[in-house]
């Protein structure tokens, strides 16, 4: 059975990672999506490193799922050819900066002419309007923005440092996929057509407030026990590496002591009831725990940590979590190969849906690689086509 | 007017932050929610520190907008209760370990004999069954499953480390409520209740993938130019702190070299064309950036970046961030007084719609604040719920 999104209809125009992996999780549940590139080598996402044989890694990882095509959109038949497609779809996408959409043709007001019942999916980095919405973004200014880079402070080198991965664009991806569901839920339900707006300072900040911002939220005095549990995340050294432990309950606490060999501790009258965390036993605790655990090996850590059934990892590298039994269980990452870019993985959407489970889609698709076939669905004939590649308009 | 998901009715019994953050994404767009709490004190997250007066920081940033009915779900008048809410919600949602929603009598089977066309809900750490199914999740624990870790190397300490807020949670709410919203989006047009499911440690690799596992995407040789944008994101130190900025462009990166009066270098041969990527090059600008800026103060580099339309950003502290023009121009951040827990601020969702835009939703609930008015809805009398106070079912 098709995905819980099947017959839904996307003109997708974004570029780079926000708008394109919003994009991606709806395509992936079932919607059919005509992604729209620019002329030449196609949209920006595409020049990127990691490049094999027409297709880019990053590209790939928020493409799945498509078709592709080129027009010229700045040409007046390219900008008809995009009229047409938005006149025969549910859903348009972009995150230009503001007023680029309005400049080319394809802003809410022109596309809602063509298609009065159309949901019109912005993001754009700031805001539509305020003192920095023409600025450029990038995942890592709004990191800093946004308290991110704030929190990310190592309490062993206690200098801010940025989340090395784009967690901003990817929330405001998610936001705005969710956004657009919500759109078209309430579509069905009779609403009109609508314009979501999602701006990444914005998702930034939500994503991160939730446990980030807790000293922010209950504002002014006798807040009880301020405390952050993301301050907390830290790795402990092994005798050959690193784990990752968290002991929330009192049992745990004391199991952790045990891990370590320490049931005298965890027996002694100060780690049970309220004393436990009297500041001087959840020291005398932690220092016990972390002397321990330099002196073990990860594995055999790690080992004991499960059997107290405490939360426990070891810090897998990039090649071990492609392996990891429980992700291998899971069938998380799909293997596969494509006739010109060659053997690539990818991952499986985490929502599952036991009524409308989608089929893998399609790999993402090679540049303009649909131009043709999506055309002809529209009705312009070869020898249209052929005049429209003469003049540029059609790669 | 209302949200775009208003009508929804949705029966919230998950706990902590993964579950009761994708509820609140769709309360805040209009869904009416009932959050059954077990006795006594309420669920978990209320338990924790930054607290006033009955309201825990955690809890309210993840249950604004919901109704809270305390119930004992292991008597069999509670149990009765929550399969009366079933029947007259759209969705439920609960986030426990395998096993224990069958256990209590909640599992997907039980509620489907009540109502046949529900979305049954459900986030767990690992998944259904295999290996570590049983296991205890926490979020540091799956960002050491899925790669975030040990992408989390600062250049200058090179050794793992974590993201210091619940990444892994927070994304797995997000897609929940995403997929939430596709099956409702599929029910309307025609397609039976179902099971959504999301496991934290697929959601947590889905998220880092797009970026985070460039390497290993395409997979064999010949993949040119390995290079990850994450692992070069990096804060660079002014004269009195950090400055954050990204130059893509060829033209960017002679505007850095501009910002600290290197114009000399940016104008020389070195730095145009195909010769500005050798690695020599490079690292002649950087060096010359990172020296510039070292004498620079942050509010100095910062003013000249954005005059050269540089991405850029200063470090902002949480207070900061609370005060800044855009984020306050936007409207991010709601300040609003409780009667009963006081002064507080939330944040405003980012997906921003035209014609559904939903008003901000009822501050987080006290512990059991609206049983009375949620039982009366179901019919249960005064008298009915004196009887079920007294026999413990309810508070």
């Amino acid at each position: 059975m098709a995905g819980p999104l099947a017959g839904v209809r996307i003109v997708d125009v974004s570029e780079m990672v926000s708008g394109p992996l919003a994009v991606m999780v709806l395509a992936e549940q079932g919607a059919s999506v005509v992604k729209v590139e620019p002329p030449k080598y196609g949209e920006g996402n595409r020049q990127l490193s990691n490049y094999r044989s027409g297709m880019a890694a990053l590209f790939a990882n928020c493409n799945h799922g498509k078709r592709s095509i080129g027009i010229d959109l700045k040409t007046e038949e390219g900008l008809e050819l995009v009229r047409e497609l938005v006149r025969g779809a549910d859903v348009f996408v972009q995150n230009w900066r503001p007023g680029v959409a309005e400049r080319l043709g394809v802003g809410e007001a022109d596309l809602r002419t063509h298609n009065p019942d159309l949901i019109y999916a912005s993001i754009n980095g700031y805001g539509d309007d305020g003192p920095y919405a023409n600025r450029r973004g990038f995942d890592p200014v709004f990191q800093a923005l946004t308290g991110y880079a704030d929190a990310q402070l190592n309490p062993e080198f206690p200098m801010p440092d940025l989340m090395r991965n784009a967690v901003v664009d990817k929330a405001s991806s998610y936001t705005l996929a969710q956004g657009i569901t919500a759109a078209l839920f309430a579509r069905e339900r009779g609403a009109p057509g609508q314009h979501v707006r999602v701006s990444m300072l914005d998702a930034g900040l939500m994503f991160f407030w939730p446990d980030g911002m807790l000293r922010h939220t209950l504002v002014g005095d006798d807040v009880e026990n301020y405390m952050v549990p993301g301050e907390r995340y830290q790795l402990t050294p092994t005798a050959d590496g690193h784990i990752v432990f968290w002991a929330s309950s009192a049992e745990q606490m004391r199991a952790t002591l045990r891990v370590v060999g320490r049931d005298d501790l965890a027996d002694s009258p100060g780690q049970r009831g309220a004393a436990a965390i009297r500041d001087e036993n959840q020291t005398e605790r932690a220092t016990a725990v972390r002397k321990g655990l330099a002196n073990m090996t990860t594995e055999d850590a790690y080992q004991r940590m499960l059997d107290h059934d405490v939360p426990v990892a070891p810090i897998l590298s990039q090649q071990q979590v492609l392996v990891d039994p429980q992700i291998t269980h899971n069938g998380c990452v799909i293997e596969a190969t494509h006739p010109v870019y060659g053997r690539y993985r990818r991952v499986r959407p985490a929502a599952r849906f036991s009524e409308t489970a989608n089929q893998t889609t399609a790999p993402a698709a090679l540049y303009a690689e649909h131009t043709d076939e999506i055309l002809e669905e529209l009705g312009v004939d070869d020898e249209a086509r052929a005049g429209l590649r003469q003049r540029g308009v059609i790669p």
